[in-house]
């Protein structure tokens, strides 16, 4: 709590910015100094959450160019807070003046006015999914940091509606519109949207992120565990409605001995506990998939109240996406990358402090662990 | 991050103690003065919690009973840290010597020695859920403190291995040793808890926590939203493997239209949104359910190495339980009621800070919003 | 800790922006929504910050105009964070070209060196006290709220080099160019500035600042007592190095009984504590002052290193101020009602807490207190 | 703010008790694993803060014995919370009675009570002195680590009354029950402290801390500055109005010229900037002196009000120091090494990071800066 639009510690991120308002932005403090900033990475990752990618999504245009304001010197990092800003181009307020009096059936009209007493209603204000802008470039910025260690994020959509993937390839992401891990269904998953956009309506779906080379011994022991902090991070995110990590809810019916992963030397056998084990990195891929709830936004009629609690029907135009899920992708990898940068900075003072007090620790008979980190 | 063994805000605990050391307990910080503490609210709910109870749960005999050491005088709260301990009696170590140089699969052995290269290895030391006892204190406070607001938290056991729940009355799970919301479930439920016993083996199962009375305006509107604080504060309870608010997961699947809750006149017409939406409470009930994976502990032989990467086979013994689900429900109980506590806490100062302010808040116009909160 | 460039809890600013770079600012995170913003308030407390002013400050020009980019919606605050932006106008970056591989005597240029391996030489950088730019926005929308509640915060000068001030009227600080709090002394502290400037040189000073209507009741009761947390406030201003509360250091040589302020049926009947007892504060009025050391830069030559630690004499051209205790006011009293505000939101928590949960405070036989708050 | 009773980010400490409630405390958060505790060390800081050391401070018999309940496996840390727990033994509740319904002058009494609407009066409760035995046994865990580095912390009396030391020398602080720095001065001290006794008073005191072997770069830019960090620190002790960094309040009155240290090739050539420049360490001393106000508590007459605000005159008895910067000092050495600490352990991340990514940092021609951390 209390980090409203905060995120992170030591690599810590604030965002601001409205979907209609002037700008959007971050600041990203705590970015070790002396780093030549990728800046095309973060022109990339903007780019994949960017809307008018294809048909399948926000018809909204919008280049998403940004400025770097501060924390950066000759091209480098300098430790001090690194501001970037994009500012809002094709914000058409006036479409959303039909409905400043009702509250949008899925949306946070209601939830947010009984919190603020107050609501900006131009596209949801800062509920809109377009907040997530800063995220992606925190994550753009921790992704190439992770790159150093060899760590990296890949994510993909797993099912659209009722299509699921079958195999899981997540090269094959960016070569299909609809960011899906199986190449061959993404068809089927593209139709799926197709379907529901004719009857004016929405999809939901799943998405699926993976982090490789993390190293073992990452995340804290109980209430940040790594997990813990994962959860919290992907279900921040806008549509988001469920989290699991490894085998998740399927885990539930399983036995023991069928859940639990074998070891061997070469390490575990098998994966079924998606990369952490009391919370704390295993050395495995971090596996984690998440819900995403349709798009709440859809043109086809529905019943909701006005702000006096009097009944009305309400058909919400705009520009929307009919599956979320596929612009989901470049932000719940941020978030992935964000968690994981923090815990391996935290890590790494633990780690440095044994290593510099190893002259106090008399008898120190540490066993041999990892390298890495 | 860098809450490592605190949490919450204003309502802050901070826990300590492990499986087999001298105490455990919990610092309670920020719990309002002059409150008559409910001792016996705080004694249940361990009991609940409790090794013991039945013959599905672990044999281990711990009474845990409290001692208060700071915070109270009078029987009052004094605003305090409110400082409680359980001393640990029924500790066997030498149960543990054998497994000492082994990682144990599914627990937290290797990972743990991977972070701190170091690992108390009796009974898991503080990577056991008997960590969770200063959980369920501060759960308890925090329980008493939101009923006096009307908002009431239960949980309870849906689905155990393949068995689900066709029914969810909450009232019933005290009246059953599996705690299942269907009572008439419930003797399938301990069925297959027995098989998977006698198959030397565990079971998963589903946990669901629901809270009543919470109004509407809790959560904060980016990283700490209400569903992204509670999904970090359940995957923080061990075995816990994923996370999911409303219809969850199963959404995904669904058209807008079906997962859109409308509203009329009375409120919203159904609770799809399981009491969250944007992140901000809605008014209706908060919804959450819990993937437990299978218990670790599991007295049927499995491969492993030992710390010096050679193969090894292992058998866990000591005092299990074949089903941690039935345990988790008072920790999801009070893991909910401490995120709830907090998020009303910090609504109270933004509220209340509006209310004073009046005066400067020209040409006001606020709409009429839920007097609660 | 780990709030670099982060202060406050509740009501929270982030602060970025280099002196030589693109653009300085703050992002006010935690302002209640549905205030009209008081744009020109911010205007004058910059006003009041800014260089050239006089001949007693720096003559580097710049008209400090500020952007809005995020968090106002037709002239109020949404509750989202406020965002706000200053352009660097007036940057002479070869000014500094001549000291980018020396160590400035008094400056941050070895200890930054040292911490981040990397150093921005172009006028100090991030340390140059035109960071200084976001706290000044960030307090005067603090200054704002807390008008609401009959909270003001005043300061001015009452030491330079060697002159005392010898009476305390903050009425006439901004009628005279040193911000002297005694008008009569006001033209003798203008000759010690001139003085150490026909030197070649610089001087220190005190800068007392005020805060009335405080009610009693703010702060924490250990670390985070209302002293604590103007003290580390006020040492974060750049060239602090002493803080005082009440009598401070003078009460050092005092007896107990000389000390201690009675009380009487009207409250106390002296300010030695300067408002504040058990870091709580008491109603009467706050009470600080700051040790401002003399200007670093200045045109004498000095004896210094360069990075290759040889032997070098440096004179620091630029556009310094002789006296920086005077632009200090501003920003000290910025720092006042920025934890002024943070410690009565927090407190507004703790009391609507009290105040909702009444019917739960069996035998509640609470005392009559203040009404505030 | 929003750390109540909690101190440090990495290295943490929530401590907990009251005067005369059951037990008094500390879980210490963040302790480097594998570290074979120094059991004599907590015990001999114990001794040193503990009252009945000398007539000079108050006579309350209490041994300070400790029990560590949690953290500690086999004589060494387990990255854990560290629990540590003193039992009150000479608990004389009658003692307060009298003053149950008054307002001690000097004392959080009132303010107490303006912020909860409750109070516990005996013996001040966790407003006591008492209340830093938890920061005394964190302290002493952070001094054992610390000195692994080569960093050590002391502290001594430099002025009691009007008397002040006229050297400094800190190895003869124990060896004199004023603990002056001034072996000379010490009767002097002592006398002035037994004629403010007889005389039924008390009296003020400076105590000067000051941290060798600290390397440079340990602090962070902005908010969180070294002496911004020490300065909080300081302050949040009882007693303590007013805290200053190398020169100081003398360096107000000091010239630029005279106030600036300069370098040469062996570093800095003075140290009046007191170890810290622009917020970071600079590798010189760190210094600091805290004003320590005379005991509120003092067995004269003095006017007060009782809690319907009727005027009454008030004896404080009990068992008292006259002259609390003696017990000061320990407590002052105990926050200095807890803020090192944690400034370390950060730093260690943002070091071991650059290390890490080195062959991301494109033509790095990184400075050769100080090898230690």
């Amino acid at each position: 709590m209390f980090s409203k639009n905060s995120f992170g510690s030591i690599f810590r991120i604030t965002t601001f910015g409205e979907s209609h308002g002037v700008a959007l932005g971050v600041v990203i403090d705590g970015c070790p100094a002396g780093m030549t900033l990728d800046l095309d990475l973060i022109r990339r990752e903007l780019e994949r959450r960017r809307p008018g990618q294809s048909t399948l999504v926000s018809p909204r245009r919008e280049k998403d160019e940004f400025e770097i304001v501060s924390g950066l010197f000759e091209g480098k990092t300098t430790g001090m807070p690194l501001t970037v800003l994009v500012r809002n181009e094709d914000v058409k307020s006036k479409d959303y003046s039909a409905i400043e009096s009702l509250f949008r059936p899925g949306h946070a009209d209601f939830s947010y006015l009984s919190k603020y007493g107050f609501r900006d209603h131009r596209g949801g204000g800062r509920s809109s999914a377009r907040e997530t802008i800063g995220r992606v470039i925190g994550g753009a910025v921790a992704k190439q940091i992770l790159k150093t260690q060899g760590i990296e994020v890949v994510g993909g959509v797993t099912q659209v509606g009722t299509v699921k993937a079958q195999t899981c390839d997540f090269s094959v992401v960016e070569q299909n519109d609809v960011r899906s891990v199986d190449l061959a269904r993404a068809p089927l998953m593209i139709e799926e949207i197709e379907r529901a956009r004719k009857d004016r309506d929405s999809v939901g779906g799943i998405v699926e992120v993976q982090a490789t080379g993390v190293p073992a011994g990452l995340g804290e022991p109980v209430f940040e565990k790594l997990d813990a902090s994962i959860a919290g991070a992907m279900m921040s995110i806008p549509a988001v409605k469920g989290v699991e990590i490894g085998t998740g809810f399927a885990g539930s019916s399983m036995r023991g001995s069928e859940m639990n992963d074998e070891m061997g030397p070469e390490g575990f056998l098998s994966n079924n506990h998606g990369g952490i084990l009391g919370g704390i990195s295993s050395g495995n891929p971090v596996v984690v998939r998440l819900a995403i709830k349709p798009t709440s936004s859809l043109p086809k009629e529905q019943q909701t109240v006005d702000v006096n609690f009097q009944s009305q029907s309400i058909v919400t135009k705009g520009r929307h996406d009919p599956c979320v899920a596929i612009r989901a992708v470049p932000i719940a990898e941020a978030m992935m990358a964000l968690v994981l940068l923090d815990a391996w900075l935290l890590q790494l003072s633990e780690r440095a402090a044994q290593e510099n007090m190893k002259s106090s620790l008399l008898s120190a008979s540490h066993l041999e662990y990892p390298k890495k980190v």
